[in-house]
């Protein structure tokens, strides 16, 4: 399958993002022969629901296209057992792409797991690179800590939002202004655009000192199409920027060792929960503790002790 | 501390509350000190931004209050270095119960960090319950992913939602739909409130299979008061029928359960990051890896074995 989707198999390449999304075992066998093949430029796409992230990423489909490059597209649903797929349907405008064999369209459900998601979503890109795709951008739904922890995942993050959102958004922007590398203004026909914007560089002076990119601010109308090339410029001079710094390697450092913990994480307990603490065992510890027979802060680092063995002792 | 606590100091409580938010050591040793100390029913009140939850919670604790029974109440806060506290200042109408000795408030912060505050919010709420409160209510701010996984902690979660909601809440109202014990549709003098009630009714026949205990749902106007009985009545209601279901045991071991694994996580890595992982060592693999010098998916797992030792062998 990796072979096929190398050579631009997309049969393939939806099979192999499949397999990542279902985890276990062939997950992390697509994961480690794909680690590293290709290279993507990822382009993080949030902003609350209705801000017109997919109006954009439909546009900037349509520049990147103009360009002859390929790209991926990975769309991030907040889906439950209640509404399925439903949200989708704000994307059906990508369909208009669906017949473009240069673009790669796929949603993925987080099914509410967030470590699941973040961990998937850089795989699935890395996916997109070893088939040959230079671009992915990945889109996500409302501005909650999903969004961050897939942002964090991204090159550059493009944060969008509106003219006169209220105050309530205003809170939950604050998430979003420390991971955003590119603002987008996005309905800037609409009243209030210049008092957004001025909100955005107060907290940008705000931030200044830990940001060495000074986040660009575009206003766009994504359903005329105005200020995309804007946009497009200012996500080019991020990719120059990154990489003139040498900060795609710094990025990419940062991310394995987060990734890299995780993986440790993930090893260590399927390899105690198989020796010492098997379901039955964690079943019997709960139900001792929850009745206050046993200690958890005694019992457990015991247990920790006893799985790494005497021979750990030596090596303090 | 815990001594002075449990006496009902509340400078005590304060003070071991932050202990538990700062996290380390000390933390651990407040959590085993009060783990098994007292009991409190614990109410979650979460929902989007604006819906009144500050304002119901005042209600309530003034319903409660006149009852005679003490309370406490943790308002979580999504601060950020740019918001700092300021979204506390919603909260000020509470301060009417500042003077009340039997109410203690306290604001905890998120600081973004998920799995911490999911930890130390029930850890905070057994400082409370050791301090001789029967309540807690746990207030949080907004509809993401930490709602939900405080929402967890509470014995009961009620979800405050408002008429005439746009499309994009309603798409984030799956992920607290299926959290919510009892629904409060607060601002029911506002136009839309017999829509809402029939939606949730809707969604909650799809979930009927989930669910034993059906959720109720009240209307309330907080400003004037109305429906605040009602309210009462289903929170009383429900937490009578989880003592008579055997419940409480039920949740509260499946909280152990999770927690215990959560505790083995942590101590695992503070172990292997002391003897096989120090920073130094992580720092040059992320590098290797970033390099592709490395193959993660190899080297981890033989980490997670050398540190195992040869002993664990024996014990397949």
């Amino acid at each position: 399958l990796v072979d096929a989707a190398s050579a631009g198999d997309r049969t393939a390449v939806a099979r192999l993002i499949s397999l990542i999304e279902r985890g276990g075992d062939p997950a992390r066998e697509v994961a480690r022969l794909t680690y590293s093949m290709g290279d993507a430029y990822t382009i993080g796409m949030t902003g609350a629901p209705g801000a017109g992230k997919s109006t954009l990423t439909d546009r900037l489909i349509t520049e990147v296209r103009a360009t002859a490059q390929p790209l991926g597209v990975l769309a991030i649903d907040p889906s439950s057992p209640f509404t399925g797929g439903a949200i989708l349907g704000d994307r059906v405008r990508m369909q208009g792409h669906a017949l473009d064999e240069g673009v790669f369209i796929r949603s993925m459900a987080t099914r509410g797991h967030l470590g699941g998601l973040a961990l998937a979503t850089p795989e699935a890109v890395r996916v997109l690179a070893a088939a040959g795709m230079p671009i992915v951008i990945i889109e996500t739904v409302g501005v909650g800590q999903v969004e961050v922890e897939v942002a964090r995942a991204a090159d550059s993050t493009v944060v969008v939002v509106n003219p006169g959102w209220g105050d309530s958004i205003q809170a939950n922007k604050a998430g979003l202004l420390e991971i955003a590398d590119i603002f987008v203004i996005n309905k800037a026909d609409r009243d209030g655009v210049d008092r957004v914007e001025q909100e955005i560089r107060a907290m940008q002076s705000l931030a200044a000192h830990h940001a060495e990119w000074i986040p660009s601010i575009i206003r766009t109308v994504a359903n005329t199409g105005e200020g995309l090339p804007e946009l497009i410029d200012a996500i080019s001079a991020m990719e120059k920027w990154l990489a003139d710094q040498g900060r795609f390697e710094a990025r990419r450092k940062a991310y394995w060792r987060e990734r890299i913990l995780e993986m440790m994480r993930h090893a260590l307990m399927r390899q105690i929960r198989r020796h010492s603490l098997t379901d039955a065992e964690l079943d019997h510890l709960a139900t001792e503790v929850a009745g206050r027979k046993q200690d958890p802060y005694r019992t457990v680092p015991k247990l920790v002790e006893s799985a790494f063995g005497p021979n750990e002792q030596h090596r303090t």
